[in-house]
């Protein structure tokens, strides 16, 4: 049996666990992959994670847990840098790292308030929750407002790539992998406007196409299909 | 004129905004203090922050714009750190900096969830929006949730400190900012049950005492007066 240094604690459309997925993948790190329905507050994970959330990233030697994508983001990047590994996706000047952290901010909070948990917490989360939990079928008006808010977002990081080569600038970051993380569980749901911008278009076509891209690609959910666009190349 | 070489767009009961307070205070960092109201939306600060959040750190003589809490938090060790100096809010050891960033993240996003968002955002923010950006009286279950989760945080705060001389380890860190600065705010309208752990009592009542505080426990809100306990240093 072979040694996985890490676990990972992790949910198939979950944005924040997308986001660690990816960045693993592009580190090379090997890592166990554990789906964790986080509603059902299961009391073993509750004791390596207070919290209740994911992604829960254990380092298994010595059994340090480390919780929450923000937190996995910034251990990634000192163990990284400790062993003085370059083309860090958090890149290396304090200005750029500024604006890396901020559109990691500006995916996992303002679109996920206004898009993610509108579409993907109405329209996944509730089908699976018990109802005491606040499960059901989707509220209308969330589901539609996610919707419209998902245009300005798309519209968003085309403005960027038009300046840009990447969305926080000249090479692959943290922040395109917040934004391809979110929008890709969006797109499972096929919610993303993409004729609302084409440059946004070519840049996620270039990210999905990426091998590290392709696990994600092949996630599936009991009883919801995503449209063929999700998993093709040329959407 | 003195030069100042930052200025901090913040709000007097944001707790984000009160951590980073608490930390440039601490690390004697000059800063010029504007109160941003940004449920106004105002265009000139939506210049500098699309994301329309505080706080807003602005290095003036760069330009550079650093929104986000967390996004300051990194940036000052950033800064800090390369600067060759010691006594880091951020701790020196890898797993000592993870249990910081949970703990900040723990209050920051599920103590801002079940208790801040409850009670500073009906009773304060919502007096102030106007009525059709959801302004209006303060919705009492949402006050009553908000207590009563404060009970299971303030002893969480307990538990923690029968573990430790400070929150996340043996020194001041990022995490005794987070946590003081969201009582703080509870505090301003009385809301929080000290009565419910001693160990969390004392905890708080050191922190209160440290000079960097005081501007904090100075700050009121018009038409919001706090009880007398929230700047008694003997509460």
């Amino acid at each position: 049996m072979v040694n996985v240094p890490y676990t990972l604690y992790h949910y198939p459309l979950c944005p924040f666990s997308r986001i660690i997925r990816l960045a693993l993948s592009i580190y090379k790190i090997e890592v166990k992959m554990v789906q964790e329905r986080t509603w059902e507050r299961r009391a073993d994970f509750l004791k390596m994670n207070p919290g209740g959330t994911i992604p829960l990233l254990i380092h298994e030697k010595t059994g340090l847990a480390i919780p929450g994508t923000n937190v996995i983001i910034e251990y990634l990047e000192e163990i990284h840098s400790s062993h003085g590994k370059q083309n860090s996706l958090m890149f290396r000047g304090i200005p750029e790292r500024v604006e890396v952290r901020r559109l990691v901010c500006w995916f996992n909070e303002k679109f996920n308030d206004e898009v993610t948990r509108n579409l993907i917490g109405e329209k996944i989360y509730r089908r699976f929750m018990a109802k005491k939990l606040g499960g059901g079928p989707p509220d209308g008006l969330a589901v539609r407002t996610g919707i419209a808010n998902a245009r300005i977002h798309v519209r968003y990081i085309g403005y960027l790539i038009r300046r840009r080569k990447w969305l926080a600038g000249q090479a692959l970051s943290y922040a395109d992998l917040a934004a391809a993380a979110h929008l890709s569980c969006i797109d499972y749901l096929g919610h993303v406007p993409w004729n609302e911008d084409e440059d946004a278009k070519t840049w996620y076509a270039r990210i999905k196409s990426h091998p590290v891209f392709r696990p994600l690609l092949s996630d599936r959910i009991m009883g919801i299909q995503p449209p063929e666009a999700y998993s093709d190349l040329d959407f």
